[in-house]
């Protein structure tokens, strides 16, 4: 019994201990010789706001495409975690600007991304700066989004094992300077079960850990047959869609690599959780009435809430 | 003189015949076997919506990443026809939907395509069939943008000539099932001609033709040296954009290449008119105040509606 309570005390000393000392690493050596640095995409800067006390805080970031999501997201965690205020209007913090929308609710951060990999890579430079520049730590992320499954049940959500490529290659290629150098997809494979865990606990829809084909576009990029262009058949499609099967692929996205590959790099805690919207072996249009996907588009939502809301009361409790 | 004359009508003619059978292509066999074509991402569908009574007399569009300034452009484009009314507000097409705003007046529609390849990727490939299922014919379509300028005056502004990858080679690199097509961004000669004339014509700031670099990223893609992550010396930037330049590059930004080929495949007449919002030869930071970077980026709209005005104002008096 000694023995387990220690182990159990040296545990929790060192994550604290970790945790303490989990910053937000940038890698670049330019950005100690500017005076001011804009992060002009968020409307937001080092010399016109006070970054560490307006997001020194911060926890938990979660991110998606759609700027409507994340302002619901925000109002959802609000009042998973009891904080929210009848009378409270959620500000967008980056107002100044339409690239992207912001909300933040006690130590939980909401921003938008658009769509594919340069949108998101952009909010990336700008979000991990920001949250160095506010001498974060410990910061956990999640892209919650939507998907197309691959023999999946509509409605069922992915939590990304590997993001892979076209190919089923778990790499993102970055050009720099014109030359391509690969990058690392790995996620965080804890995180991921104790995601699973949460979505068992909830008991409230199907979660699976799978691989994420993240591809370059929406048609053409993901075999779907209406496109404005399409020179493939059914059965090419079907080929390929069966072989990413083979490979492990669960579900289709347009942004997973790049922010495996940049969370990694920066040292941020991350986990992809997608619903799907529709079973790719059967169709490619999303004729599902509103509400249904509307519906599926809150479970990721849902379990992202339960795992925040779980660790925050978990470190009120110790 | 009656030889010239028999030119003129010849050409009259030839070019009447020629715009009435300029349709928009799609090629995409799949589509004709379409009940509904569900555009998910405008929140329309050829069921649920009347789109050649929508959109059947469409002749210009206008595309950029920003909605606010394509809901600004569409209020302009009115005032400079006009054809504005005070009391009307511009309704947003695509309200169901915050993926991208679309806005009409007359023969004009705005369209926004958020950042990046895949972000515009999305959106032309729905425009392209919005345009087929409506029947429109003898459509020209404009990209109004802001990106960095090489060697240029900021508030310069660019009409592509040739859009040109991170290696400064002409084309556009499209993942099908997994392999890499090779598609041609070729933009149209005559057409970026005919917008230095108006440039001329108004003589409010400088216009130059050159090639546009078009990358998947604003900063490691594009050498900046204010990103989350910098491998690079400033020597290096500099080697890369002279490199650039020697190969005619004027501007960067990030969506003109797929932009050029699918306008091709698709029979658009196309051209990219972006301002160039600082000359990165320079630097890599957005610190000009917000009018500056305001009035620049109205030039690109002021040569367009300069442009659609001219034709317009033709054919009535023709």
């Amino acid at each position: 019994m000694v023995c387990v309570l220690q182990c159990y005390y040296v545990q929790r000393l060192t994550c604290t201990f970790l945790s303490f000392h989990r910053p937000i690493l940038v890698h670049n050596p330019h950005l100690d010789g500017l005076k001011d640095d804009v992060l002009y995409h968020f409307s937001l800067g080092t010399e016109t706001h006070d970054l560490p006390a307006m997001f020194g805080d911060v926890k938990f970031v979660c991110v998606g495409g759609s700027p409507w999501r994340m302002k619901s997201f925000i109002e959802y965690i609000a009042s998973v975690l009891g904080m929210e205020d009848p009378k409270a209007e959620y500000p967008n913090i980056c107002a100044g600007t339409d690239r992207y929308a912001m909300y933040k609710i006690g130590p939980v951060l909401s921003v938008s991304h658009g769509m594919g990999i340069p949108s998101i890579s952009i909010m990336l430079h700008e979000l991990i700066k920001l949250l160095h520049h506010a001498r974060c730590t410990d910061v956990t992320i999640f892209r919650i989004g939507t998907s197309g499954g691959i023999g999946l049940e509509p409605g069922t959500v992915v939590v990304t094992k590997q993001s892979v490529d076209a190919n089923f290659l778990p790499k993102f290629e970055q050009v720099i300077l014109g030359k391509t150098v690969m990058r690392n997809t790995d996620l965080d494979p804890g995180l991921a079960q104790e995601l699973l865990e949460c979505s068992k606990e909830l008991n409230q829809f199907d979660t699976q850990l799978g691989n994420t084909m993240c591809t370059m576009d929406f048609y053409e990029g993901q075999a779907r047959l209406d496109g404005a262009f399409c020179s493939y058949t059914e059965e090419d499609k079907q080929e390929y869609l069966h072989n990413a099967q083979k490979a492990g692929v669960c579900n289709i996205e347009m942004e997973s690599s790049v922010f495996a590959a940049m969370c990694k790099m920066s040292g941020l805690r991350a986990a992809v959780v997608c619903v799907t919207f529709l079973d790719r072996l059967k169709g490619d249009q999303l004729t599902s009435s509103h509400d249904i996907l509307n519906n599926y588009q809150q479970r990721p939502q849902i379990l992202v809430g339960h795992y925040i809301k779980k660790h925050l009361t978990h470190k009120k409790d110790s």
